[in-house]
């Protein structure tokens, strides 16, 4: 098969498209043909030579994939050959084809393209996993989301507007925030041009918010706990603008609120298979019936990875970007 | 009434014994004669000035008292005069007498003296509601108490083991973990001579605590990080050390870890009676089966208030300083 490889960590240019080993499918995994991979910020790391796959992941990028099962392994039950799938993964979708826990495999939604379902995996665990999971967002609630026009801020708009809670986002742009507000966004705040806490405890009467979503890690730090509600919950999930911050602990006794810090790659299959499942009961449903969308921004076909990952660096997309073999 | 009053904040001797009206019981309140308050960290930071009682509550210090129901206000059910109680309190239980929301009250448990009880409402409530309630702490899991034998640290022990948890506890010299010991803890660190983080790694075969209970604050953040478990909770019930501190949020990722801080005194009212109300069920059986006990270290005329924050500060004590009025 075709893969992209990373023969020498650098930009975009360090992804080739080359010859390589087929995988085979281990006990308890399936083989899937791969029609389509999503890029995430941590291909991005990966391919700089910042972010190793974990032990016995594939050596390839992609973190999710959609496409049909063309193998079944040893130990697996629920799925057969042919079945269309899409697939949280710990790396290698960005290949033709890839070997997939079975727990880490979700049928494609009824009324979803499987190119388009490729993009779904990682932006549905991460946000169900942190926002639902962890941080509990409940009917009623406020939660914040940064950088909401990404694939992770407009499924997280999404899910958390479909059970009963108010959203606020922040992005970068008229446009992007625009198209938050399409999904249900509330609260829009133009981290540009705009002071998000004190935009957000205007826009709730002082309170803040009882969730925050975020991606810049040290950078906004001081800042989401000022955010907080009481009894709030921050859950960093990306650090874009650095790793280490100051936490005024008094600040956060004050609020009696929560920092969490979570990613899906380093987890167990075991604990991997509990969001996926969780995901299919609570996620799929809204997806299949249409109250919830994948938001695809563009595609490219996967040799053209270099091109794919020079567009996530512009940050001018709105939702997920595509590669496909098709 | 007498009520130790704080004329101006100072050292121990702006502790007053002094004349002061009456407090009356308000809708849902019930005056309690007080036969024993104890004594708490933030009672010193009050009577420095430092620490203002919440709004509404009384002007006196002291957190928690026992004793008698000598009243009982309008919209007050399941209490009469004459019972015994205990109860956690926004202040005033440095008095003769106080007024208490029904909700913060508790009865002495079976086997406890009447002034024993007055050091159960603050401890009972700080751990169950931090380490069961906020960090579920499970059977089977590492909780790391730092301070094991405070008076929070004595009941910490004790309610760990009694779930079946493995207790790793820091104190200053030889006799308190000795006593620490005796209580159940499994793993005893001088924090005066070794590296907390190295002993309990090497103690739990590199594992780290699942839940870690600290009053340290900004001083142990980054350690206290390093000695979490994957999944783990520190939960932060104290600043001794400090308010800021450098949050390394790089580790807390990889660890896939929580911080959160909490106060019981800001609490509002329903969410007091909520904790009181687990503790109930779930510590009052312990209690009073013997299987978990109060630790007290000394007791002092309430009068002597100043001598009672005197042997608090020199922190040679284990378990709780009492003050009592008879």
């Amino acid at each position: 098969m075709h893969a992209i490889t990373i023969p020498e960590p650098g930009g975009p240019e360090a992804l080739v498209w080359a010859q390589v080993p087929d995988p085979e499918p281990g006990e308890g995994e399936v083989l899937v043909d791969v029609a389509a991979s999503a890029v995430n910020r941590a291909d991005v790391l990966q391919r700089q030579g910042f972010y190793d796959p974990p032990p016995g992941a594939s050596p390839y990028p992609g973190l999710e994939c959609a496409g049909r099962i063309a193998a079944v392994g040893p130990g697996v039950s629920g799925w057969a050959v042919g079945d269309e799938v899409c697939a949280l993964l710990g790396g290698g979708g960005y290949a033709e084809k890839v070997a997939v826990p079975s727990g880490q495999l979700l049928p494609v939604p009824a009324g979803v393209d499987t190119a388009s379902a490729a993009g779904l995996p990682e932006v549905t665990c991460t946000v169900w996993s942190n926002v639902f999971m962890v941080a509990h967002l409940r009917p009623g609630e406020t939660l914040l989301v940064h950088g909401g026009s990404s694939g992770i801020g407009t499924m997280a708009i999404q899910l958390a507007k479909a059970v009963g809670a108010r959203v606020a986002v922040t992005a970068g742009s008229a446009a992007k925030l625009e198209r938050c507000a399409e999904l249900g966004a509330d609260i829009l705040i133009n981290y540009r041009e705009q002071d998000f806490v004190e935009e957000l405890r205007t826009a709730t009467d002082g309170a803040g918010a009882d969730v925050i979503l975020d991606n810049m890690g040290a950078k906004y730090l001081e800042p989401n706990v000022k955010a907080l509600a009481v009894n709030g919950r921050l859950a960093v999930i990306g650090m874009q603008g650095g790793t280490k911050g100051e936490l005024n602990l008094g600040a956060l006794l004050a609020k009696r609120g929560a920092v969490t810090a979570t990613s899906l790659r380093a987890r167990p299959p075991a604990e991997k298979a509990a969001i996926v499942a969780a995901v299919r009961e609570h996620v799929w449903p809204l997806l299949s019936d249409g109250r919830v969308r994948p938001v695809i921004d563009s595609s490219f076909p996967m040799p053209e990875a270099p091109q794919a990952h020079r567009a996530l660096d512009e940050s001018k997309h709105i939702g997920k970007i595509l590669l496909t073999t098709e």
